[in-house]
């Protein structure tokens, strides 16, 4: 596929736009329903549904910014998402079903996917705001402030209930 | 190559440890070099130069962290910084060179960098208090703020001059 070519600064965030849209797909189609068939713990397969609903929303959040900008919402193929779904699917092949040590590496495939969208929705939102279109960088604000909680949830989970429990099949091994 | 199998907790955290430790080789031998060579603003290339340097001691320190747990310093290729370090060629021969959108670009992709390093950095200072490697920790949450730090740093260049200033060149054009 012929890429985008940047030239302006409009092109720039547009690009970025594009990227997003491609990103929130993949994570809605496969990338988190792959993550919640297969995890262990009850407790991050909750966060992780949640996460998926806010997802469908990020979709559609980043709609409304096209149309605010006066964009048709297109994706660009986002190799990166695809390289950490691909990392994902390797920490699941290269773990043991049902053991909580998949769980402990999905959370880090998890935590890298929420700052790579941290990143991308921060730009974003600056971009937004110096272009002058204060309505649609309130809407990638909402959805920077969802990434940046479901990057702690998942930390959380980590730190109080997988890492522990995970360390210890280790030492029962 | 055939790349380490996960069985075992402290697998997981050493081929963390192998990924941040070719991470960081590559930026310093040529993911930094290159960004720095091809920024416009002077105030960007000082907070490049001032990275790669802290760079440059985050490799040593990783090689202490690897002895402090009785490991092998040894590299597992990434191949997510391989696609941000394509991506960031990409931004560069999109752009034109002396352009601030090119440096708007650059930081966006430094942005994604710092961001990645600050997802692997936090998993790997947990894993290693969980795994009782206090000192290693330690470590490791001293590069994890010198990610967050440099992280900010950008931001703050993008939002306070290169952004408002890129935005105009379209303005201009």
């Amino acid at each position: 596929m012929l890429k985008m070519k940047i030239k302006t600064f409009p092109d720039l965030f547009e690009k970025g736009l594009r990227y997003a849209y491609d990103c929130e797909q993949k994570l809605v189609k496969k990338g988190l329903p792959e993550m919640i068939e297969n995890c262990t713990s009850a407790e991050l397969r909750q966060a992780l549904d949640q996460h998926l609903r806010e997802t469908h929303e990020q979709v559609s959040r980043l709609e409304r910014v096209f149309s605010i900008c006066g964009l048709e919402a297109k994706t660009e193929d986002n190799d990166l998402i695809d390289e950490l779904y691909t990392a994902a699917k390797h920490m699941i092949s290269d773990t043991e079903d049902g053991a909580l040590l998949r769980d402990a590496a999905l959370i880090v495939n998890g935590n890298l996917v929420e700052h790579y969208e941290i990143a991308v929705y921060g730009s974003l939102e600056a971009f937004a705001r110096h272009l002058g279109y204060p309505e649609a960088a309130s809407l990638l604000l909402q959805t920077l402030n969802e990434e940046k909680a479901a990057d702690a949830k998942l930390t959380q989970i980590a730190e109080t209930s997988i890492n522990p429990k995970a360390t210890q099949e280790r030492r029962a091994a």
